[in-house]
């Protein structure tokens, strides 16, 4: 399923390039970043096995460390390719035709998919988060194409302000965080919820439920009172 | 910090026992406890050091063993005597003198005050998550105090719609999820939240920032639209 995802992105290059030697280089880097995205949903960074990942990808131990000199450099690069993707999908969708409230929706939900299709997203958007407490990463799409991100659902909140569905003046970035936290909780939370919930997140009924009421819960938050 | 609170709570017959066997053994769990979820806190479950928890606590590598079998049975007393301490406070604290709108934001702040005042307890809820997604653990106060908390959040919201400030209808459950997850986003989340917001969550300004969206957000979205 991620396989299917990779090639709408900019990583295209990497799958129709002319046959040769950086081609091959190029494929080896796309199996062992699958390899490892893999490895550390499954395992954690810390228990994540580096030949493991090296054998899965079909090359050697001492290949792996060439391309990515440690571990966490390797699942740096697993993170910026994963939110690369993502982020990259997110602004690709288009809400410009849709009414405010519609359109609004239709972002929550957008965020809300990108988990749900990719059943390891999830895990590693948990593991990177205490990962980045300790870290820093040098290069990180996430933090690149967040702006523009913003950007889209300013034009939704402008326009749902303009005819009277949106509270006024609501904040871009806070909006933003709050969508994101909300919406992929059931993923990243899903212990917590599924407590409190009296219902089990990581199934897909209850993915669902959380969905709506996530969904409905952002909506209220940003209407109107009329 | 945290030893100030433990004595507010259930634990305190630890502290206060008569001199003898059974107080030393108390106060050794205890000791050992304090070590432990300092230790999970910092380094994580996968790199917490039995032998410096030990060492911390004043007892052998051997006597902890005797107590806890395993690195993940002493996580999971850690976590079920660090949630205890969270719910029996949060259960504590009266919120039927307040008129509905000013309850629910202090029921919102007072989840909130339970990550600010102890600085472990948003990597170890964190560290939680990933935890419970793979072992069951026998023993677990957040589970058993659960309820408790939604019935006081219930009488909350009942009132708020009895008086016309809540909407109608509103599910507690749902509710008390979406409070969970957004008040102590800016602790558990703190890297997605401050990307986002391009402000650093885990400083005091940053954290109190992210307190008034979150309160904000919550309250909108609970508001009833006149």
């Amino acid at each position: 399923m991620y396989g299917d995802r990779l090639v709408t992105t900019d990583n295209i290059n990497l799958g129709v390039k002319a046959r040769g030697r950086s081609s091959s280089k190029a494929d080896t880097i796309a199996r062992l970043l699958e390899a490892a995205r893999r490895e550390f949903a499954i395992n954690g960074i810390a228990r994540a096995n580096m030949e493991t990942i090296a054998r899965s990808a079909g090359v050697t131990k001492q290949l792996l460390y060439q391309y990515y000199e440690s571990k966490h450099h390797l699942f740096s690069a697993v993170l910026d390719q994963t939110s690369g993707v993502v982020m990259t999908e997110l602004l690709a969708t288009n809400f410009d035709d849709l009414p405010p409230v519609q359109a609004l929706q239709a972002f929550t939900d957008a965020v809300f998919d990108q988990y749900r299709v990719d059943p390891l997203l999830g895990r590693l958007a948990r593991e990177g988060l205490g990962f980045h407490e300790d870290h820093h990463s040098s290069h990180n799409r996430f933090i690149q194409l967040k702006p523009a991100l913003a950007q889209k659902l300013e034009g939704i909140l402008r326009r749902g302000e303009a005819c009277g569905d949106f509270r006024q003046d609501l904040d871009v970035r806070a909006t933003l965080a709050l969508i994101s936290l909300v919406m992929t909780g059931g993923f990243t939370n899903s212990y917590l919820l599924s407590v409190i919930l009296e219902r089990d997140t990581a199934t897909g009924e209850g993915r669902e439920a959380w969905r709506r009421m996530a969904s409905e819960f952002v909506l209220e938050a940003i209407r109107r009172k009329a």
